[in-house]
């Protein structure tokens, strides 16, 4: 097997990595990997009590995708021994035990949405209760060894919660090692997931050494924010977007994020360059918004059902939002300049430059259905605007 | 079966107990057992990994055997599992792990030792790898999860390690429930220990509710000083005396205790009511203390080594420490009155009474080779002492 050239490689990894630890041993594997013509395996571990994916997870899925087509191997790791103990200590009522069957049935949820995305020939499923299931009480007692309380306690969830009195069962200590001791028996060379799992992906580095191994190296992704562009994306803070959406709530749900965010998606669940993302931002954000939830809808749902849900938005939209009896004004595309010109032109019932500025930023105005809240935006190059003006003035602003 | 009165019995198990978790529990099933003539299940945990019982043990021996002469069964519980796995974290040299083999051998050194003070009959003895040995993993983090880490933190040793930086390696914390859990799989009725262990006797107590079963009460045993009266007697410090010592060694090294230790030892290690040892404290020091030595050495090394010791000990002594040409006096016995006159009137080179007093407080003064320090001591009602002044001044007293 031939393999892109290592540091070629290494520029495609790091693409929206927040941490890579170490960028020098990641940099070595891919060295030996291309040297051998050997695939490296790259461990992502998913949790089998909550199977339904969103964006949040295509993040780390993508990365993993990317790393597929350079060659390597995903190995899948589905954690379903600790899912079948539960929490014993029945603190968290969240937590109830997951049985072989209800195990079975989430992993091929999981498959069925993962497989839009990863490469199902260059993926493993892995289970975890298949080495795990066979450690004694004594294998248990050694592998509990391998790490201090000092330690434990140094991680953050860990450490708040100490210190606020909020109890932790003995067993929660055990729960990263047994992560880290996947990684043993899967030999992983490399472990994906969230800034969130750093703690527990680099005990997987301490624990591999113990067995003598090459410690995996820990590529950390960001956090993704959810609809509301500052909460992280989560199915408990209902902002999220399914990757089992239909098409056209993705694309609505994609089409009401703030204009910020759509840049860090851009980033972080497509596959352009920086270069063409600050392309994007020279022109209209709603036509780079428009094209984000179309790109993000047809790479989830297919490009024929995004396709249908652009159309679909764009017709509900009109007839909601706008009434048919709406003035209509013609203005020259040279007159038009800022949005701040053009609503100043367009109005009969702002009274003067700086009541427009006000509303503008207050979120007043829209333009084809999208809120635009900076004064010196560009006019989008359209025949015809459907301008919003406050509550009440709705003007067909034809632009000749 | 027939037992005493439950008062009764909770009187004579209370004698020298530190502490009982809870009175109330105990009379409660001293009475149960009474009623339905079944004896009690009494738990007491031994490490295999130091079988050399010294007096410290036999606080705790002696203890059980009063509860067998009640009636009731001992469990004596080898923790042979613990002692196998060793000291995976590899942080304690002194630990490691013991083969089945040495657990076999060390097991019958214990019980050679044991069967000198516990009634064969009425003790079972137990391994507890014949219950822990068949735990799976899954099983241990179940364990884990009935405690927490806040709950662990709390215990003395553990506290003070975390507080110093000293590292706690995650299965210590496993070991205490293991031992709770030894509770639950012997059904123990009562648990005895030394204060050390309440911690770890009283989370048995835990475990076993949460496993549906009537909690075991702690019976705590005073930790016995040390030769030096000041520290737990221990192997380490060697200060101790070993239940295998010779005869001659045991009874030498009891007659080298400090007086206020003499008092302890009665009360913890023979069966003496409080009304004898307060007789006791009544004579002379030195008769208490042959009395003493004579009394343990008998029970551990039977009564005719015992008094080979004694007469080997006098014998010695007044070979090693007392020339044979030592001046002679001749003294009424009514004229000696206290230590202090005797030591004035026998003197010849004493030049005050005052001199005299600090030769006695600085222990400067032995009577038959024991060194008394009172100076308002009696004499005993001997014919002839053999009194030692200073370095120097050897004078054989004959009391007339």
């Amino acid at each position: 097997m031939r393999f892109l050239d290592p540091d070629e490689q290494l520029r495609i990894i790091k693409r929206g990595a927040e941490e890579i630890i170490s960028e020098q041993e990641l940099l070595s594997k891919l060295k030996k990997s291309a040297e051998k013509g050997m695939p490296l395996k790259i461990k992502a571990g998913f949790d089998p009590t909550a199977p339904d994916l969103h964006l949040g997870h295509c993040v780390l899925l993508k990365k993993l995708r990317e790393f597929q087509d350079l060659g390597h191997t995903v190995m899948f790791l589905i954690g379903d021994y600790t899912a079948m103990i539960g929490d014993p200590s029945g603190r968290s009522e969240t937590r109830p035990p997951l049985t072989k069957a209800q195990v079975e049935e989430n992993s091929l949820t999981y498959q069925r949405q993962v497989f839009r995305i990863l490469d199902s020939e260059k993926t493993e499923v892995m289970f975890n209760s298949s080495w795990l299931g066979k450690m004694s009480g004594e294998d248990m007692i050694r592998l509990s060894a391998l790490e201090t309380v000092a330690r434990m306690l140094e991680r953050d969830d860990f450490s708040k919660r100490y210190k606020a009195g909020v109890s932790i069962s003995i067993n929660e200590f055990m729960y990263p090692l047994i992560q880290a001791y996947d990684s043993v028996n899967m030999k992983a060379d490399v472990e994906f997931g969230g800034t969130d799992q750093k703690f527990n992906i680099l005990m997987g580095r301490g624990v591999q050494k113990h067995y003598g191994q090459e410690p995996q190296v820990a590529v950390l992704l960001p956090i993704l924010e959810g609809l509301d562009g500052v909460k992280k994306m989560s199915k408990s803070l209902d902002n999220y977007i399914a990757v089992e959406d239909t098409a056209v709530d993705m694309y609505g749900k994609l089409m009401s994020i703030p204009d910020d965010l759509m840049w860090r998606y851009y980033l972080l669940l497509t596959p352009r360059t920086e270069g063409e993302i600050d392309g994007l931002k020279q022109g209209h954000p709603m036509d780079a918004k428009r094209a984000l939830a179309f790109e993000i809808t047809s790479w989830l749902r297919g490009a024929a059902d995004a396709g249908r849900a652009a159309e679909d938005f764009a017709t509900k939209f009109s007839q909601r939002e706008f009434p048919e009896n709406a003035r209509e004004v013609v203005i020259k595309r040279d007159d038009a300049g800022t949005l701040l010109d053009l609503v100043v032109e367009s109005s009969e019932k702002l009274k003067s430059r700086n009541e427009a500025k006000r509303l503008i930023a207050q979120g007043g105005v829209l333009i084809d259905g999208e809120r635009v809240t900076d004064i010196n935006s560009p006019i989008p190059d359209t025949g015809t605007l459907r301008l919003r003006i406050g509550k009440k003035e709705f003007v067909l602003v034809k632009l000749s």
